[in-house]
């Protein structure tokens, strides 16, 4: 199946292997008249640039994105935008052992199976490389929702066992430490946890918040396109992640109908929801509150520990996985998932302008 | 948005109200020569109707499927299936007071702001008859799944804090009791729990847990139309989820890669994990393991006790809904997830069908 | 494949077979508020019934059309519309013979080897009946469309070998004449043909155009999904299609550049083309002036003359195809080729909803 | 909207403007295993290549594709590939000026119509240069149907009013001309007539035709996705096509139903139609007959002549083209048509396979 295309309205289709001459994505249905330079762009991708601290991996990864298309005198045309990030760092020769057997945790053994053989050289599209495109896509949707006054704040809420206090978050954390966590002080904790982990020749996984201020009321749509829906799918799309959560989540399956009932109030902005219990939809359709969504990632699967596994004849061996990885992909991901809400949202935008008549009368009148 | 389709190859297309005279579904791309009565789809839905205990609605509602097109002499013919329930409960003058506010947990809000006006008799299509069309969709998925050797075990979890013990797992216990616990002692304790909510006027929320055995491996598609994607879409399309996990879910991110890993082994049957943290899938592909999948489920909104809310008009108010609503809609639930899970799977079925071109030469293979 | 879907924004699923025990669509992705009654289908409907005139099938049709879904106190609410026509005169009898071979022109023999079997009674989802649900469905449409200014015109353009003359267009003829031909001499003279081909055995093709006035422009979306396109497509759905022509279409393929260019002039209402040979697009993006179709249909496979065909076992057999048969079908398609157009053109219409940036920014704008 | 993807399996996505830095397109859904080298797409791009004769653009296209992933160790992975071609010969200059006025018979006035602003440089992506992402990937497709036995044969079929004498019809004869002629004696006349109308300034359409042959039957779905259907979409998806026909095309609508019936019988390879008038589909769906569609193509719009126009105040104005032009671009749309008919019979192989539920048994049957 074609499977690397996300949206109906904004439509991202992502190309390109780890170790292949280049990984891009080519962005269609783009509305025209939005300034973008390729420095827009990379801006989004340094936040997932590996080697910024030794939580990371050390490989040299200076991706340099380029526009190919769609964009004409500093403004998006309404035509296919082709974005391209040409692979420099490709040493194939630590991949070329793994040919031969199957990497516990990730995917060699599923694709062997699906395509009757892989591109083995570094997980090929089930490489965490595969997310350039997402997020080169993700800071044009980010860049469109800013301008309709939408705002994202998206941040490692757990690493490991390690969770942020609630009581000291403070957003202006999240870009000062290395793993993107809104509370210095845990943010200290949990680096302390890594380096235990990579001691233990081990790897941890964590947990990832994005939330959504100012949201538009009234996208998604019903039934199987709820907004929620779709960011469950887009979400869950990103290599690693275990569970998504929405408002309370799981804590909701626990609790009490008069506790989870979010009352309505009227403010001077209008009728609101008192509390959030939600996470900012009912029945999936967006209700102005802030969008909460929290999603779980696994462990980094490579390890440096010894594992058993077997070969593709199915032989018991032992494994040592080189190369350089990252002890945890969590801090990461975190322009990962807010690439992935923000390209949600914009689809649901555009949905969501043809849901009544009138707008679509008003939109068209030619009395005037 | 048309938002009332799931599926890219076994498309469903559900559509009518709670209150309207009727409510369907439209299966297109149903493969042709399934053996297919009107029972067939009747025992799914018998397993969602209401009024079995003392736990669901009292309501009556003798939900009776009418086959009307895609079926001749007993079989499939490729054509689209159309199938039917007629409403005949439509007790509408319970729901005239609701017209003029918003229940709290309820999508009347949502509904009037994107749409201008609602259908307000008893929540329209965010009403739970919605999921009839889904059901009687879901049961010919599972029909065709099963003639595959596939089989979905599906059953409440918990409610509110009452779980299931692992070690009690009797999965013959799932038909017996009226919540659909596998474990008799749970369902005894679950009771209890719900009589109380009962007494105190509220409601419980709930886990439920799919398992999918003797999985065929190599379904989902790299990177957007993973198997997990689209189940964490599927899941998350039905009322009142709140959280969908996948495996080990969100208890992987706070494990180290040594312990989430499932190393591989060679068995009888072939390559074989020796766990199953990934719950069924490697890169969101199905890896021939069980998927299990776990979802979180909110509160019933509607409650007996009075709660704060607006009118339309954002006037303070206290309400006290009144009608026939489930305290838990956690069991009812039970054959919508496995109805949704089944339709996502049969979708990466026909999908993963040409995904090699030696697949596709000897499908067409003409020489003989 | 899924194939009983078209449009992407304005959605409808066509469903039943000619003898199955009933008929029916589902519109998804209708805008609220479009007021909206059975009596409004119906009219569409009754365009298309056959025993009008002697020209088409003595069958008697009496389809009534019901509405069970998406429309509460008289107007659409943004939930999927559902519309069924029970049939109610299926002589299956008549049909009974016809299972066992070939009839030439039909598609019986495609599908038995799609589908290794076939709903044989009066070809199944290949009978002109599956068109009801088109009709019923472009009903909606072109309602919309005119409340938005664009209005239709559609009629008979040819019966075989009798061409209308456009000296003597007149619209007003179109439903006075049973071949809906807007030329009353020519009605004549076509009337006198089919008398002569039904006293032959024989049955004839024609050609029906479609005019739509007022159009908007900017409607079509490059590369692939053009306007044109997406009509050519739309019209080509239609069972005995075999042409299709925009403009001057084939005319266009003989002519030069300096006479097919419509050159472009201010007018009182704006900048417009001196002539109109692309039909209303350019670029397969509607320029405002009035799209101009032509579609060629074939004559009528089912002729009482004797045939030579092959059974089933591939014998070769003569055959007399009993029944009521239409001698010509294109008077019934006039409203078929009106309804498909009008599904195209507001599917068109929501796509171009946020094809700037500005637009999307005025939707949305919130600071007042 | 998103326009610019084509196919729901074998899905392509174009992108690149003719004055941009470089065009392209990402081939999703293809199947592992098709060996494949940027040699295997050349030679079809190098079809499409101007300035080849006197009657194409004297532009020198160096056309050259780049493979960027999707393939490893020579073959397709089941990965999307991407391909890209860099624009070498642009002279922006020769366009500076028409950013301020309309060209008749282009799509200039949609595009500033539709975007508000366009990118005035050579047409952005309505230039015939877009073509070359269909064409790269019709390559593939056309590889890939090969294999199954499927042959392709695509040509030239009259260039204004000169057409090939069917008496004279040879293949051999079509990559021997520079217009693509199946018959000597028709090019050498094509060549005066153009000889002629590029003496006048002006320039001449032509029409295409495809004849395919060795086909699978069964390909094609009801009802809206007819093979019949997808390829009148395809075809007029490509620019300045203005008529699309099947088999006998507009012909049949002249024809009486004894003349225009395919008669069944049988032959040492089974069931045959002893005529194919229907042109290869019954019901839309292929018969096992050759495929044989028809394209009319519409006159170069850039003709030297000074032409009538307005500016994009409205004011009139005369101007004249300058430039690099063809004075027909139908022999260089010839491989254009065979690529997107590929494209099309592709997807609706894919989309067969799983019709029935025996194909389905057998191709996942794990009892062996």
């Amino acid at each position: 199946m074609a499977g690397s295309t996300f949206g109906n309205y904004f439509k991202i289709t992502t190309w390109g292997e780890s170790h292949g001459k280049a990984l891009g994505v080519v962005v269609d249905g783009c509305p025209a008249g939005i300034p973008l330079t390729e420095e827009d762009i990379q801006k989004f991708l340094d936040r997932r640039k590996p080697g910024q601290s030794r939580y990371s991996t050390p490989r040299k990864e200076d991706d340099r994105v380029e526009l190919l298309s769609g964009v004409f005198e500093g403004h998006t045309t309404g035509a296919p935008i082709s974005m391209i990030v040409f692979n420099k760092s490709q040493r194939s020769a630590d991949y070329s052992e793994i040919a031969g057997y199957y990497r516990p945790g990730h995917a060699d053994y599923t694709f062997d199976l699906k395509y009757g053989f892989r591109d083995y050289r570094g997980g090929g599209r089930s490489s965490a490389r595969e997310t350039i495109g997402r997020v080169a896509a993700g800071a044009i949707a980010v860049k469109l929702l800013n301008r309709l006054g939408i705002d994202f704040t998206t941040y490692t809420q757990a690493i490991g066992p390690v969770s942020i206090d609630p009581a000291s978050f403070d957003a202006a954390q999240i870009p000062l430490n290395p793993l993107n966590m809104p509370d210095a002080a845990a943010a200290e904790r949990a680096a302390a946890y890594l380096d235990e982990c990579r001691s233990a020749q081990d790897s941890s996984g964590g947990v990832v918040e994005c939330i959504v201020s100012h949201m538009i009321p009234g996208l998604g749509d019903p039934v199987f396109e709820k907004l929620s829906a779709n960011l469950a799918k887009a979400i869950f799309s990103i290599g690693a992640v275990k569970s998504f959560e929405l408002g309370d989540g799981l804590a909701a399956a626990r609790a009490r109908g008069s506790e989870n009932n979010d009352a309505f109030r009227s403010t001077e902005d209008g009728i609101r929801k008192a509390t959030n219990h939600s996470g900012g939809t009912l029945g999936g359709i967006s209700d102005g509150s802030d969008l909460l969504l929290r999603v779980g990632i696994k462990p980094t699967p490579s390890i440096f520990a010894t594992q058993q596994t077997v070969n593709k004849s199915g032989e018991p061996i032992e494994i040592n996985i080189k190369g350089r990885h990252d002890p945890v992909v969590v801090p990461r991901a975190v322009v990962v998932v807010e690439a992935m809400t923000a390209l949600t949202i914009v689809d649901a935008l555009f949905a969501n302008m043809h849901a009544k008549l009138s707008s679509i009368e008003s939109f068209y009148d030619r009395r005037a």
